[in-house]
């Protein structure tokens, strides 16, 4: 059964959303130096907005296992640091060659192409920096490391990395269904896994309990991949701060040209079906983490 | 008093190379999958060749301060994953636009502009995720992440990323010297005082011989550095495996262009000196990386 979003869910998100920008706001790289150039366009597309869906995850699911403290925040932070450099080099002229991002110039277009092109990777190092200091505060340091490994391997080759080196390869060419669902969930379904099982596993969470986590959490990030396809054919400039249309005019091959948008809705519809099964048998509180998958794979922007 | 080098140092770094070329052949990307593209652009430009200066350091300095094992092996392949990284990224067309490293064709000429970002990306994040492998290997934990931490540090924007942001925005431009000895000091010589204090804090090191090692790798890392722009002069560039005057053709200010090539030889030699006596004054034997140091700075490739 699908149900509105409550008022209390969207003041709750809002809440959440906020906390993760003052945490993003507290470990800005230094802006000061030589470097501070560097520094700007960091924060450039790092303060761009965005829903700050990762990091309100990874709280989510650290406090959801009773995690407490600011152990968390280096992670939350560094997850958003490394989403924002994928999207700075994947807007590169070499890739998407995309103007627009959040409704504002790329960052390609404001600091130029070598700039962004650093900007990218002095923010992933940047992340990597981070969420070192996650071993200052007195947290257990085994869990920090595992927690530190899993992100770094849904972020590579074998995740994000891995999916998007894939997606570029085949740019313009027909792509096989089962080579299109690798693209959705090594692209982009791995940072919601790492985002959703790090705050698992640093809070202590048990194997059985993070492996039911991560396997919602691919079918919520591929169904909002999907989403992603059928509301750049449905959606609006205005709300998306980005061009629709786009897959069309750059031949791109998605769900929604491959299946179609009725097709596509449906799988976005059992995707997120399975994976709210998978988040309401366990033991835990999952109600917000159900409600945010109910807005991440019905969202209108 | 310089000593030429004998024919047993010769040896000993031969060897010590051959060890950091079977180290990082241990941890090559996952050649397999979907991604296999991705990890034949990660290592072409990996297993080039190149001198592995900074894992043989890096493994000097975990031997000389008493370290033992395995542990700095994932931080030996990480070392050179990082620089070999930029590298990448410093050969593309909107940077240096070289065509050629290491006397072969560079990534982005081999495999495309796109590819050779993402490969020098996913280069960046695999030395995170082959570092993190060191937690799970019985050392000390503490010293594992302190490590990391470090190495991130160097690398980042207070490191290697944030002089290479300086060097690239002042391309063509002039440049005052104290901007020059700034990027040299953390586009060279950084990731030379990571690689060196990394392996002595691995091995328990204490603060004091760390600052020394770290004051004596800044001085290598900037000599090493003015060596390069000598060669660019001097150089033979089937023995530099990459092209002469690409500083003069680029209109780069370097020490020769700034102090001429006699001030430039001096500096490096006064650098190398104080160098070679800080580390005679550390009470381990440091006589290898005093030879390596003399080598390396007096290097004619």
């Amino acid at each position: 059964m699908r149900m509105g979003h409550t008022v209390n869910f969207k003041e709750e998100l809002a809440a959440r959303t906020a906390r993760a920008e003052e945490v993003l706001a507290r470990f800005l790289p230094p802006q000061e130096g030589p470097a501070k150039e560097l520094a700007d366009a960091m924060s450039y597309s790092l303060l761009a907005g965005g829903k700050r869906l990762r990091p309100v995850l990874m709280a989510e699911t650290f406090a959801v296992f009773g995690g407490e403290g600011a152990v968390i925040e280096p992670f939350m932070a560094g997850m958003e640091m490394i989403h924002t450099h994928s999207l700075i080099h994947d807007d590169l002229p070499a890739l998407d060659n995309d103007d627009l991002r959040r409704g504002r110039p790329t960052t390609h277009r404001v600091y130029g192409e070598a700039a962004a092109i650093l900007a990218g990777d002095a923010l992933l190092n940047y992340a990597y920096e981070t969420m070192c200091r996650a071993f200052g505060m007195g947290h257990d340091t085994d869990a920090v490391a595992r927690t530190l490994s899993l992100i770094a391997e849904k972020t590579g080759i074998r995740g994000m990395l891995g999916g998007q080196s894939v997606d570029v390869a085949l740019e313009g060419k027909p792509i096989p269904a089962d080579t299109l669902s690798y693209i959705y969930e090594k692209k982009t379904a791995a940072l919601i896994e790492a985002s959703m099982t790090a705050g698992a596993v640093l809070a202590g969470a048990d194997e059985a309990d993070t492996a039911v986590l991560l396997e919602a959490a691919r079918k919520i990030g591929v169904a909002f991949q999907i989403r992603d396809d059928i509301l750049d054919v449905e959606g609006d400039q205005a709300a998306l701060g980005k061009p629709v249309h786009s897959d069309e005019k750059n031949n791109k091959t998605t769900y929604v040209t491959l299946y179609g948008l009725a097709e596509a809705d449906r799988c976005v519809q059992k995707l997120s079906g399975e994976a709210l099964a998978l988040l309401s048998g366990l033991k835990a509180d999952t109600s917000f983490l159900q409600e945010l998958t109910r807005a991440m794979t019905t969202r209108r922007f």
